[in-house]
């Protein structure tokens, strides 16, 4: 069955525009832009549902962001409002009293620090905007755990988590966004290493696995499956005791 | 029905002990200890469940905090590890560069920035010492939304959170708390309000509500219930376009 992607990205706008009519009638839509496909797709389809005026950006580079000319072009062709706010003094100040009073600061944690600063600063944002804070993550990633619990994973509203990487781009090449956002390889941001490098598989492989089931190579559907399995709980509520009064 | 407070706090103890075993076995349980009673009675249940050994206390004040006495108290009553981190240039670093260029910073994002930077901390600090960070929240400020969402309101396990305050406060006397950790004011940490002023109700009849359904007081009770419907969302997972391929 071919992906409609015209159809998909109307179904979307009309999803985002019905879900602010009753969450937040005449708020912003408050997105983080990276610069990458997944925050271009969502601030283009939160524009064509809210109108450009009610669609808010915020870049935050944690220093220097080598990429940071592509969070710009997005702005500029979608004619948003913008704002930049760099996360690198919040990043420093906690790693290095981390480091310094644990005497360690693991690469786990450095990894995850980031996206929950970035969550903080768009929450920080949104609540001095009367916005509604978007998740951009897709459901590739979200189906391996390749997200921060709390951090990029997050948001009050999530127009893409039930897209794979190849849809999420069919529907920004639908919503006429340039070829060099909705190409632009995916990289962690942090050691510069792309996703798929990360991952150990390419999204054609596990977007074709979720969909279909179906992965040729045994060895990278074990892995896949065990990323699924070992991450499942990153999207769920965390588990309470659970009391129940007579 | 009389609340049996030392069977509660013993099958919360086999829970947390059981949670551990399957989601962290060998982990450390780190808890953010604010010197109020709920964190002072998961750190003790924690302790009693894993051994002092497998606690970690994070003290966060926000620059000074008045009564961090009360957390160091606990501390030295369970003989658990703690460190101290600081959030004020976390929170400077963020507060200051939203306010310079949005041209503001409201109260709500004000109160709402210090228990995401503090979720943030607690993650970074875990992540580093293989830790599962607790949360502390209880039933009775869950039912009127009254924390932080992705700040407070979050954690990998939550022991208290279908607990009121004042089963709370049985649970913490049967586990052998100091009765000032039980029987502190809960303030919020920011204004120096008590939670009970910014309310607008006190938590015995807050507790009375929940469990009983009885409010003898029918413009509090309108207040609890309007608080209620409106912070449901907080606690649930954010809604996202429920696209299925065909």
């Amino acid at each position: 069955m071919a992906f409609d992607s015209i159809k998909v990205k109307n179904d979307i706008v009309e999803w985002i525009r019905g879900w602010f009519e009753e969450n937040g009638p005449g708020c912003t839509a408050v997105v983080g832009i990276s610069g990458g496909k997944d925050s271009s797709v969502v601030a283009a389809l939160c524009a064509e549902a809210l109108g450009k005026d009610r669609v808010f950006g915020v870049l935050m580079p944690n220093g220097e962001q080598h990429d940071i000319d592509m969070a710009q072009l997005l702005v500029n062709h979608l004619g948003i409002d913008s704002v930049t706010i760099n996360i690198k003094d919040a990043y420093n100040a906690i790693s290095s009293q981390v480091e310094e009073k644990l005497g360690e600061f693991t690469s786990l944690s450095a990894q995850n620090l980031s996206p929950r600063i970035r969550m903080t600063v768009l929450y920080a944002v949104s609540q001095s905007k009367n916005g509604r804070v978007a998740n951009t993550c897709n459901l590739s990633e979200d189906w391996v755990g390749y997200s921060t619990r709390y951090g990029d994973s997050v948001g009050d509203f999530s127009p893409l988590s039930n897209l794979t990487v190849a849809e999420v781009k069919e529907i920004g090449r639908a919503a006429g966004l340039p070829d060099a956002l909705v190409n632009k390889v995916p990289i962690d941001g942090l050691c510069g290493k792309t996703d798929e490098d990360n991952l150990g598989f390419t999204y054609e492989m596990l977007d074709k696995y979720i969909r279909t089931g179906v992965c040729d190579d045994p060895e990278k559907k074990e892995r896949i499956d065990t990323l699924h399995r070992k991450n499942l709980f990153k999207l769920q509520l965390m588990p309470s005791f659970p009391y129940k009064a007579e």
